[in-house]
């Protein structure tokens, strides 16, 4: 339906003149914000208050799966560091989710050729007998060939999926092959009887010997198999020993498992609004990260670009119109029970998250930018993708805004959100290996990303108008998918 | 002094006729062989030998490091290789050694930011007592500064030396940086006092969290401190942590040592020369390997270039004139024991040995050729460095030859010798580390290796005179620095 003309100029008038902005009257970014916002971009570019923070975070703490030691001493971390970059307000929410440990990991080709193989046990994966669990290896190529196999092909046995992941700037085959090999393949085989699971790592490393974890979709203890994830240069090798024709057995040693429960926390700091304090723009990343790298891609850099924009905002003149709130969630990787936990808490308040958009695909530089957003936001969207054209990123107005990995959960319930897709080429290679380490952050791409976020946040928090954000308001815009 | 031409006439007139090569004549490559060897060249280009033998070896058997269960496997797969190919001849010779053994490995900072690490001990370490050596860490940058040290600063630390590779198409920082610090500093620190010895991994894969082995310079084992690399990326955060100005302890558990002798075996399979089978080209690699990987690049690579190289002259209408011998060495790795025991053994026949050369740099193509020859067969070796040419290989005059690893001590025995340059930018990223598997070598490269190879090899077996070999012949060329 076309609004009458009258009607856009009687809001214009009232924008002037301070008045509230009427619900369908076009959202628009004052000129005044716009310029702001471009000097925070351009400050941003240059600024190292984000690359200090995932310093800081992957050298003082390092790994931080969630409940194990360092869960509490990130979450000291990352209070500590909010209070010293000056946020308004700092507090926490619990997360409660099951505790699964990590103890060791061993495999190996007990025949015909006898030798290790470097392998990663896969999060919720049960342990396997003490002695070990020794068996035939199975064979499949896809997890389709694995869903249409006759159970009495497996039974027993381990299954093994070899499909192997491209490397794409979209990140494509992570969402194709890696993660649902990795999440549905140990609960298909596990139902068709197999006694483990192994995988080719989920990532595109094809010639590095640091395996991949990540969690599977294990939901039942007592349906569960040991499950964990071979090296690719490992998966040829147990190809290669397959391709000889001769049955293969393999041993897992896998000593891991839920424990118990765990309550971890999300970290929440919020620089608060100065007219609108009950209206927040959501932004973030987790806490949280696997075990054994450092997390400084997965999620370090999503926590620093949060909080490097959040900085900047701080350091304006007069805090912004809107509260910003950086969220730093618990247990992301084991699946979103921070975001969860969160959205399940605030769902109520959903109308009152102006924007959100949480950073979890590593440091290299945001390249889109789609959105969720009403309508009438529509145009304010726009201003946002001019201000951010000038360092690259390009505006795609046919894709959803889905708001990253937790902050889903409250695009879910009806959050108005953006995503911001960063260059994934080469973030596969290293995502939830020992080889998620600092030095796969390169500074000046970190800072891009802080100039995005600095922008968006800055602008939605300015707006004159909101952008549709309403319980349910998102249903069905294929985000999810 | 010149030679008047005649000599040369009558010495042309006396090969025409087969007569015995005078000593002092100019060695030349017949042009039937030279043909022979172009033809060798083309084929080998597109002969898949080599690289089936590199797969066997890394499939079947995998590591195989001195002494180790894989040792022996290794020795039969060798046997039954060379069988396999139609050697005439097949025999082993005794290696004696000490028998280090590797059980395991782990590294934590301690304080002030409790961390694991991640390492891997040296060749000849001794282990750690069993609860662990916990020091203090003092750090130097370079082996000279080490050297420099005041004992009373690191008695009773844990040395550590940060000095990093850069990538070089020589290789020149490995012998500039990281051997000597690897082979030595260990040795220095225990003269100093230290309790422990850390270094950045020789190794040019700055980002890759898979730290280098390698040898170190102890002899004593009473005189022998816990030595370890880490990894490049644990190195900079060891670096980040130091710099925060606190004292950084460490904690490293080791299990491994010297647990007694050991007797391996050099294998060695011959096809027989058809004139002077008492005369030998002599080419090879080393068989055993460190263990974290499966040894494709080191050495399972020279091995089967050596291998590709003598079938095919095996292949040809008639055996060569000389005998090619074809040495697989046993344990290179740990100070060139195979290398030793076999120039011991065959110092006195010096003399029968035309030429050699052992690849042990990987299996990127040869870039370059150079000799340490008599004079009178500068020649000859130009008549080689004609030939491939067309493959890419420079000849450059004013370099010595050394023989390459185990052969250099033949060739310190006075074996005329050629040194064989592999392109090594990219194998000090792989070198004795986990990622030294069989995807690290492109089939093509390594066939381009088997050319120059076979070229060589037969064009050295067929030339009319010597290149020089007699006892103590290339004293001080240089090629042992």
């Amino acid at each position: 339906m076309q609004r009458p003309a009258l009607t856009l100029i009687a809001a214009s008038l009232m924008l002037a003149n301070g008045f509230a902005h009427a619900a369908d009257a076009p959202t628009a970014i004052p000129g005044t914000a716009v310029k702001t916002a471009e000097q925070l971009r351009d400050k941003a570019m240059h600024d190292d208050t984000a690359y200090k923070v995932v310093e800081s975070l992957t050298t003082e703490v390092g790994s931080r799966m969630a409940g194990s030691v360092n869960d509490p001493r990130a979450r000291e971390w990352a209070i500590a560091k909010f209070k010293a970059l000056g946020f308004d307000k700092v507090y926490t929410e619990p997360v409660t989710y099951p505790l699964w440990e990590r103890h060791s990991e061993h495999g190996a080709i007990v025949a015909p050729f006898p030798q290790p193989l470097t392998l990663i046990a896969l999060g919720y994966s049960p342990g396997t007998p003490k002695d070990g669990l020794t068996a035939q290896v199975v064979q499949f190529v896809s997890l389709d060939a694995l869903k249409a196999a006759d159970p009495a092909s497996v039974k027993g046995k381990i299954v093994y999926i070899g499909e192997r992941m491209q490397r794409h700037k979209e990140g494509t085959d992570y969402g194709r092959i890696g993660s649902p090999i990795r999440v549905q393949g140990p609960v298909i085989a596990q139902a068709k009887g197999a006694a483990g699971f192994l995988l080719r790592s989920a990532g595109t490393d094809a010639n590095s010997r640091t395996p991949h974890t990540g969690v599977t979709g294990f939901t039942d203890p007592t349906k569960a198999i040991p499950a964990a994830a071979l090296s690719n240069p490992d998966a040829d090798q147990l190809e290669r020993v397959l391709a000889y024709g001769k049955p293969v057995t393999v041993k897992l040693d896998l000593d891991c498992g839920i424990v118990g429960q765990y309550t971890g926390y999300n970290v929440i700091g919020e620089i608060t609004g100065r007219k609108y304090p009950d209206q927040v723009v959501a932004i973030g990343g987790h806490l949280d990260s696997w075990d054994p790298g450092t997390g400084a891609i997965d999620d370090g850099a999503g926590v620093a670009i949060a909080l490097g924009a959040a900085k900047l905002i701080h350091d304006l003149p007069q805090r912004p119109d809107r509260t910003v709130r950086v969220i730093a969630f618990a247990n992301e990787e084991m699946g979103l029970w921070g975001g969860r936990a969160y959205a399940d808490k605030h769902a109520a308040e959903v109308g009152k998250f102006q924007l959100g958009s949480e950073s979890d695909l590593g440091a290299a530089p945001v390249w889109r930018m789609s959105a969720s957003v009403k309508p009438q936001a529509r145009k304010a969207v726009e201003q946002i993708a001019k201000v951010l054209a000038p360092v690259g990123v390009a505006y795609d107005p046919k894709r959803p805004g889905g708001g990253g990995s937790d902050l889903s959960q409250m695009h879910q319930k009806g959050m108005a959100a953006l995503t911001l897709d960063q260059d994934a080429t080469y973030y596969f290679d290293w995502h939830h290996t020992a080889n998620d380490t600092l030095d796969k952050i390169d500074p000046q791409q970190l800072a891009q990303n802080v100039a995005v976020y600095a922008v968006f946040t800055y602008m939605a928090a300015q707006a004159d108008g909101d952008f549709g954000s309403a319980p349910g308001a998102f249903a069905g815009d294929g985000a999810g998918d």
